[in-house]
């Protein structure tokens, strides 16, 4: 297991299990991974760093220990820091709400920059994976399920509309509108197979140790492909997300217009006329 | 069964079996519970009506009797109100296009006010379930279905493309085009098996009975939580589903931060650890 | 099997199993029905010629052969037309990327024109069926596989992101964004269980016969229908997949207010009443 | 001065001072014509009558008496409701934001419906034409100031940001954003010739008589064309507004496929060559 | 005056009057250079080749003779034509919108080729210049006015709402709705001053030779600057008009990622420092 | 000159000259203000740090020294930072133009930071002002002019299309597209005068130091407003700038549901009612 020693942070394990492979452990095990602050700032900057790393093509991200993916917020810490609270310096209703504004832009971003990772990242869930844990895995491209996965939109037994991401990205990920609506409206826990069936998860494999070496063998698989070719295909699915056929299409084009000038498609066309595996260079 | 007296309607029952909760009847059992305007008139005043009430946190809709949720339009009734006919009052093929543009709005705005009701709606699906039962089936949050539910996207067999919702809702509401277009284009009848494999209701009970018993459950659940937490995901899903993640950030951001102000938060997280059942003021 | 004697093209057969129904045949067996750009030129064009011919009212789209519905784009044949190099005039970086945007475009253009088509289409994925063949079934309204279809989104192993619709549309057509991002990764090859099991596909027969046989059955059933309901239920559920509910409802009624004054109305109606096959003028 | 005898509200008059055209005026000159929620619920119903009243094809609005087009808000009024409170009923901070929401939604949907009139509208801009005469005036499809119009886009002064519309609108209205900012920003008011200059109005008349004078003049002028090309030419500006070039084609050629099979067309083409005033069927 | 010699067209003159400048004149001046089907079909015909043409840089549109740029349509060769009655082969209102609609699209896309048109296009209003003549202008880039312009939005005197670019094009073109709808209402004339005064032209020669000169010498400048660059700009800069800031900074960032590549970038550069006119390779 | 002591910065010099007003100063006067990387990383930084300080609620931005606002990128550093050249790493075109694309997004996120700063800024341009200067420039919610700005979007001259906001803004700033196309093909200087006309910037002073001086009076007048009106009025307008009035009036509705809660509101009224200057908490 090489590299990837300028990843030191206080909360996540990042360990390189194979080429071009990285896998992200959220490491607060004795808490059930919950986040605080400090966390998200960390998981911001981590996924900042892959993005750009031509060592990885391929990230993995799953809880360390064995009872949690991550139980969410913490609410303890959340509550130290004030923030529930809106910030504690004013009383006025519009201070406070541009103080929980503020709040709320920064946490949504450091987790959505796992989304900007221009790298894919497959996503584990196993164990305790609610709350910010949904919010998390939507801004993955894949997620896989453990057996043991408890999972469920747990906000709202908190007394508010989840805000870090679930609801932006739910309807984007799983096309069933009638299941996301129960879940989200309930809170209600949503087992592993229920998970595949609709959608949100494409895989359910026995236990957290099979899970996780699924997760690294695709995300290996994945690493052995062109970047040029897998990263461009990141960014063009999930720019196909938000915009319409034709905006994508053109978009398309453009983008490629560049890209196919690439080595890597004649190296890709040459590996597969003589059957070899194909070498590419750093991306 | 309590209140909700100031529903009385000549088409529709509105009772309260639980508390917050309001279960809505299509009442023309003897014409397959099919809709003249008078209908759609009143149905698009009771969901105003329930969108404001501070006693109703989640409804329930069914049809009255045992044959139908509802046969759609009441085409008799609809060709003696001259409106397949552009209205009437002239021959001109532009004022006829003025005519029924004015009454297909009137009629799209009364569905859509079920859509844009603040708390969160159950549609139960059980016998006869045509033409406009899947315009108002889409409309709602929660689809289920009764195993009696005979359901068909049937606006082809009578000359014309859905014009009420279906066409525009059914590509957010299921993800699966392949079968959206077959069904709608061959008007052919699906079951509530195939409606569930594909997403479109997310529950099949045995029978009208068991079906409306699960979604006052489900209702009852709901109006169990903080009001403001149910309605603001709710906002939060439906702007969601037609925006880009991005736009819906911050949308969320800007709803939570006057949200998350609320004593809800507090109540909820409190009874959290208490296990107690939380109270909240009425939204 | 009558008619249709204006589509005489080097590469397709076009045929009319039955009344009002088309069935196009990419006819390059040979090559596993290969694409070259005057393949895509004459693709382009004949569903251009359908789009409004009064004879067509639904269309079928399979491979000649029993090998392939096709295998994509003849790598060789681009080669040799100099596209991949980005057209050859040019050493400098922008002009072959100008050159490459133009013909990436000229190339999506001919194969949307399915999509533009005003008359449904139905799609056979049968024996070989990656890359193109990909991209040209999301163009198509409904998608039917036979049991030996052997499909992959196989650009990643050329060394590109699918630039001539599949990452544009897949997430229009199916809603699973997990498996639709680890099939755009791998490329792996998908079998048609798991392509109805994701909604990629709407129905897998046996075998190429069967599956060609059941999409004429399906186009007659639907070239039976008023063709002013059918298309105007193609344009509006296209119309759907890229705008808002607010906008999909508006633009319905734009369209209806004209086509609800057509004569298939009454035709439908008064068939429906009189339980006699109606019977509908050209369109 | 014919009829509109349908129009009979507490704080408007309307009148019809030449064929097809009627007149408006904001009828409270004692207060400066300043607005409470009964005179906003029945400036929205004056509208929505006007939009469908086949004797009207363009109006003119304008406030009584020499003073004001309109003060805009009636802040003891409003205060008196309780709405600035937030509807008093709770304490809570979502919950008051819940009601005030709710009001700004109905406060903000009775002045649209000026814009969604289908018939055209221009605004005199006269005397005291503060806040919310500004949110109205950009609601108008045609702005007319007098010499002594003082105007100003006042809401900064009191607290809060404009939300009946003026910010939402001048963007879309006026194409000087340093301009609007600046005004927006300091609350400051600005000349007649101001307006002029940037485009706020498009005329400026020496006083209020001569300024409603050319407005009724114009309205007239307008109210002698085809209503079929008229109000086809106000919602396709307004959609224009709205959407890209490419989505405005697509909902013009719709539009127009309807439309252009009018007698209008003829009789319009007719009277041009005979050089006779066309008489047009009521829409 | 070099080359062009593939544009030989029956309604059109094309020559080449500067090194990289087209210029395209409008050919039928004794009808006023008023448009039948077959001209359109040339328009879009020379423009799509004018993009791709590596021997033009920037393009200057005018009129033939010294009375019009273009009176719009020939309505009486549309007559014959038999448009706009719809097609004529049904008299079902539906099969008549449907003709209708196609012939629009048809008509509006030969138009737009001018926008989508790769390289710079100045546009000269001379003399008659109504109806066809502002849906034109409003497709090119620059518009200059001659002093004897005569121009007019003049659709609604013939009964319709301008359906070939005017509506949906001026909103993006001119910052001043009260003018736009203005003239749009009424089909009054307007002065060159007056359009210079709102922005619908930049520029106004005392007559139509001066103002082609200036035109051309425009064009001669332009087409001396880097194509790369320049074609960039417009595509660029058309692409601001109907997307958000956000969007059109992603575009632009992904546009230029492959243009500033380019060999222009460094000649650019080197011609600065040297005070030497830069040569370009074609594009 | 009080405070503001957090901002030490190499190249800028920040100042208080007034209550709550900041003065941002590009400091780089011996070479024209010119930019490279640590600049505008440095910019991003301060206008981050004003966006959330409670002591500023109104920003001017200006170049020191006499000759220039600025001249733009530093071209010799940008040369020596490699990036022109695609970073240098690989000699593939797709790595180069990975390297790229994260270079200008980073570019254009550090300017972008100005117009998302929550506080209004207003930009003086003085003396050189071309190129990134017309970028940052569009950032800004006002524009002024000193008589000897000479302003150019000088891009095109360089052989690029502008990539930092020019082109992605100037549409929205000015509703002039022929003069925003003139300007920005020919890169040709245009004066204050013709700024001032076309609405690019809204005033025009005799020199750097009177210009400055109305800014600064101009930001002294917003900063004595409510700053939860002007912060949300700005807000609000650049929302409008890039959604439809629907979505804007909808957005405002939630935004304001949380301010007019606010003392500022209060305040303010009661001071307009007894004329004396209200005192508003910091925001």
């Amino acid at each position: 297991m090489t590299s990837l020693t300028n990843y030191k942070y206080a909360h996540f394990i990042v360990t390189s299990p194979g080429p071009y492979v990285a896998h992200v452990e959220i490491n607060r095990a004795s808490k059930l991974n919950a986040f605080h602050r400090n966390m998200w700032l960390e998981f911001g900057d981590i996924f900042d760093k892959l993005s750009h790393d031509p060592e990885v093509r391929a990230v993995v991200l799953s809880g360390a220990g064995d009872k949690a993916f991550t139980a969410g917020l913490d609410v303890k810490a959340a509550a130290e820091e004030g923030v529930i609270a809106g910030g504690g310096a004013s009383e006025d209703v519009a201070r406070k709400a541009t103080a929980l504004k503020r709040y709320i832009f920064e946490f949504q971003e450091c987790i959505t920059r796992m989304e900007k990772c221009e790298k894919p990242v497959i996503c584990v869930l196993h164990g305790v994976s609610i709350g910010l844990a949904i919010d998390i895995a939507t801004c993955a491209d894949i997620r896989i399920a453990a057996q043991n996965a408890h999972m469920a939109v747990k906000e709202v037994d908190v007394g508010l509309a989840a805000d870090i991401g679930s609801l932006a990205r739910l309807p984007k990920v799983v096309g069933n509108s009638s299941w996301i609506k129960d879940v989200c409206f309930t809170a209600r826990p949503f087992s592993p197979e229920e998970a595949l069936a609709v959608g949100f998860v494409s895989r359910v494999l026995p236990d957290k140790k099979s899970a996780v070496e699924a997760a690294l063998q695709l995300a290996g698989k994945i690493a052995g492909k062109s970047p040029v070719a897998v990263q461009g295909t990141k960014e063009l699915l999930n720019h196909a997300r938000d915009h319409s056929v034709d905006e994508n299409l053109r978009y398309t084009a453009i983008w490629n217009a560049a890209m196919v000038q690439s080595e890597d498609v004649k190296k890709a066309l040459m590996a597969g006329l003589t059957r070899k595996t194909p070498t590419f260079e750093k991306l």
